[in-house]
C-alpha cells in the first residue's frame, strides 16, 4: 500500500521542472544480515558474511557505481561551493535541534566523552555548521542546568563513502573547536562505529541515496527494466516499486546498524528531502525533476549518436524521495526507536539557487563523479550545456517559490535494549 | 648531561654519507599544558589554552612549515611507493609485538571494543601491515586461551597530520578486514582521541619528527642560530641542544596525551629510529646523513644564485634522532608508564634501498612537501639531481650494510591512575 501511495504521488512528465540532489553515498551492496550475533565486521562495502570475514558482493554488471561522492576540493564545480541548498536544511533545522536537545537530552547517564556522528558529511562545510549547532546546544544545556563543570568532551565522527574527499573535509574543520574529530570512510548502510558508543547521530540530505541501483531496473529481462530512462520519476509502476523497495531495505539497514552503534537512549536527528503525499500536479518538485531532465538530455545525446541508447539504459541514478508517511512507516516497522518528533519543513536554501545556472552547478557538484564513471568525462560539458538550456526553457527555475518539495525532520531515540527486545 | 651525551655522538661532517627520513608530522606548536584538568580541547594544531577554547599559537616567521606530510597518492614520487625502508621496521618488529601481546595483554578487563591507534600512519600501506600484525596477534591470543567467542570488535584510529593524504589512506585499507577504521587528523603532540578509550597505541618511524623547528635555530640574534645549515648534524653545540630540548619537550607531550587516551594498563609499542650512543666515526648513519647532504645541496645552489643564503638559513628540518638512553630517560622522567621491554633492532628495510637512486626517491617522498613550501616547486628537480649525484659520489650508498643506524623498540604500559599519581 505504501508503494502504491508513493507511486501515485509522482509528478507526471510535464510537471517535472526543477531538481535537487543531496550528498551521495558509496554504492555498495547492503549488509546481508542486520543482526549483531556475529560481532562487528567492517570492510569497504560493510558487507557482512557468516564467518566474521567481510566480503564485497559481486555487483551486477553496471549496478556498481564506483565514484559517487560529491565533487571534492573547493573549485568552481566542487560541492563545497555549490551546496547552499543543503546549507538551508541545516539552517531551518537549527531551532528544532536546539529545542529538542534542551528538552530530550538525558544528562544523567553520560560518560566523560559525548560522541556525535554525521552520516553523509561530504567535504564538511555544512557538516561543521551542523556539528557546531549540536555541540553548542548541548553546552548551553549544561550551562543552564548549572552543570557546566560536568560538560563532557565532544568527539565527532564524520562519515561518508570511501571515495569522499576527506582531505578537503579535514582541512575545512574549524581551527578553533571544542571537539575531537575523526573521519570514518564507508557506506552508512553498514557498521561504521564501535558498539553502543554513539550518543547523537545526525544525517542531513543523505538518506535518499540508495546503497545501489535496484538490480531489476537494469535487467533487460525484468518487467522492471527501465528502458530509456535513468530514474523512477515518470517511469512505469514496476520501476517505482523497485526503487521504493530498495529504499525501505536500505533505511532498515541504516536503522539497524545505528541501533548497534547508539547508546540506549541515544538520539538521532534525520533530515530527509521528501515529496508531499498529496501531489499537486501543478506544483514542481525540484528534487524529482533533476534526474528526469538529466535523463532526457542523455536520450537526446544518444539520438545524436554520442553514445548508444543501451549505454543510457544501463545507467540509473540511485536516489529516492519518499513521502513522509512512507519514511515514518519504515521507522515504525524497524521498532528499535521511539519517534520523538516529526516535522515537515520548507527549505530556505532553495532561495540560494537564483537561476538555471545555479541549479545546473548545484546538480553537477553532486552527480559529476557517477556520470563520469559511466559515460566518461568527455561528455560532461555538452551534457551540462544541454541541461542548462532545458532549465532555461522553463520559467520555474527563476522562481524558487515554485519548488514545493519538503524536508522531513525526524528525531528518534534509541530504545533501551530490554524494551527494544520486547517490542 | 643527556644533551651533552647526545651531541657527543654526532658524526662529523666527513662521516655523513647516508640518509633516512621517517613519516612527517604536522608542524604545529605543542600544547601549552599537558594536564587534563580543563578537559579535552581539540583543534587543528591541538594547542590548548586555559579557557577550553583552542587557539593556534602564532608561529615565528619561517618556523611553521605548512605541508610536511609524506607525499600522497600512489605515483612515482609517492610515499606509498617509496617506503620500503619503513616497511622493514614493521617486519623486524613483528615477532616482538606478537610475543609481547601473547605475554602482556590483559584479557580480563577488556570491553566489547578493542581500540588501536597508529600515530603517524601516512598513506597507510605500512600502517595496515602493522595493524594486521597487532589484530591477528590478539585474535590468536584469544584463540589459544579458548576465549575466541569473547574476541572484542577491533576499532582502529589512523592518525597523521591534517595535510596527510587521507584519501589514499582510506583507499588503501584492506577490502576484507576485521576492524572498523577512522582517520584522525592532527598533530600527535596534542590530544586526538577520547579519554581513556585506547587499548593499544602504536607508532613507527614517526616520533623523530618534531612539532616545530626549534625557534632559536632560526633566530639570527640567537647563539643557536644555525647559519648555513638546515639541520643539527655537524652544527654547533647550541644548535644540537635546541633540537634535543625540542625533542624532549615533544616526546613529553606525546606521552602525556597518550596517557590521557589510553586505558589504565593499556599498551604502547613505539619504534623510533635512533643512533648508537657509542659513535664509531668510521660508521655511517643513513638517517643523519640525509639532512646534512641536503643542506650542502642547498648551499651549493645558493652559491649559484638560485636563491639567497638567507633563504637557506631560514629553513631547518624538524627531525631528530636520539640515542636510546636519551629516549629512555624521557620516558622514565614522564612517569606515566612502566617500560615493559626495550630492544635495539637492525632494520632489514635498508636492504630495500639498493642504490643512490632508491635513496634519493625515498628521501624525496618524505621531504618534498616541506621543501616546496619553503623553496618553491621549481627547485625540486635540480635539487634532487644534485642530491643523487652526491649520493653516487659515495660508495656507501651502494652497500646497505654500511648503514649502522638502529631502530629502538619500546613497549610501554600505562600505569594505573593511582599508581601513576603516587609515582
Amino acid at each position: 500500500m505504501l508503494i502504491l501511495s508513493h507511486t501515485s504521488h509522482l509528478p507526471s512528465e510535464t510537471t517535472l521542472t526543477k531538481f535537487f540532489f543531496p550528498p551521495t553515498q558509496r554504492l555498495q551492496a547492503p549488509p546481508s544480515t542486520s543482526g549483531n550475533d556475529q560481532g562487528a565486521c567492517y570492510c569497504v562495502g560493510q558487507a557482512r558474511s557468516s564467518n566474521r570475514r567481510c566480503s564485497i558482493r559481486s555487483p551486477g554488471l553496471g549496478r556498481m557505481l564506483t565514484r559517487c561522492a560529491m565533487n571534492g576540493g573547493e573549485g568552481p564545480h566542487s560541492y563545497a561551493r555549490n551546496s547552499s541548498y543543503q546549507k538551508g536544511v541545516v539552517d531551518v533545522a537549527k531551532p528544532i535541534i536546539e529545542e529538542e536537545i534542551s528538552r530530550k537530552l538525558d544528562l544523567k547517564h553520560l560518560s566523560s566523552t559525548f560522541r556525535i556522528a554525521d552520516f553523509g558529511c561530504s567535504t564538511g562545510h555544512n557538516s561543521c555548521a551542523a556539528i557546531q549547532i549540536i555541540t553548542e546546544a548541548i553546552r548551553r544545556r549544561f550551562e543552564i542546568e548549572g552543570l557546566i563543570s560536568q560538560l563532557p568532551d565532544f568527539y565527532v565522527y564524520f562519515n561518508d563513502k570511501v571515495t569522499n574527499d576527506f582531505n578537503t573535509l579535514f582541512n575545512s574543520l574549524p581551527r578553533e573547536r571544542l571537539y575531537g574529530a575523526a573521519g570514518v570512510p564507508g557506506s552508512f548502510y553498514g557498521r561504521l562505529l564501535p558498539k553502543a558508543a554513539l550518543n547523537f547521530a545526525y544525517s542531513s540530505c543523505s538518506l535518499n541515496w540508495l546503497s545501489e541501483v535496484p538490480k531489476a531496473v537494469l535487467d533487460t529481462t525484468s518487467p522492471a527494466w527501465n528502458r530509456g530512462k535513468i530514474h523512477y520519476v515518470g517511469a512505469r509502476r514496476e520501476v517505482c516499486e523497485e526503487y521504493a523497495n530498495q529504499f525501505a531495505k536500505d533505511i532498515e539497514s541504516f536503522l539497524d546498524f545505528r541501533a548497534e552503534e547508539l547508546v540506549p537512549g541515544g538520539l538521532m536527528a534525520l533530515l530527509v528531502p521528501t515529496v508531499p503525499a498529496s501531489c499537486d500536479p501543478n506544483s514542481a518538485y525540484a528534487m524529482t525533476t533533476a534526474p528526469y531532465l538529466l535523463g532526457s538530455c542523455f536520450m537526446d545525446m544518444a539520438k545524436t549518436g554520442r553514445f548508444s541508447e543501451a549505454k543510457v539504459d544501463s545507467f540509473n541514478i540511485p536516489v529516492y524521495f519518499p513521502i513522509p508517511q512512507e519514511f515514518k512507516a519504515i521507522i515504525e516497522r524497524n521498532g528499535k526507536y521511539t519517534i520523538e518528533r516529526i516535522e515537515v519543513l520548507d527549505n530556505p536554501g532553495k532561495h540560494n539557487l537564483t537561476g538555471p545556472k545555479d541549479h545546473a552547478a548545484h546538480f553537477r557538484s553532486v552527480s559529476e563523479g557517477m556520470l563520469i564513471d559511466h559515460f566518461g568525462s568527455e561528455i560532461i560539458e555538452e551534457l551540462f550545456d544541454r541541461y542548462t538550456k532545458k532549465l532555461e526553457a522553463s520559467p520555474l527555475f527563476s522562481d524558487p517559490d515554485c519548488d514545493k518539495s519538503i524536508i522531513m525532520f525526524v528525531l528518534l531515540q534509541r530504545k533501551l535494549e530490554s524494551y527494544c527486545s520486547a517490542s
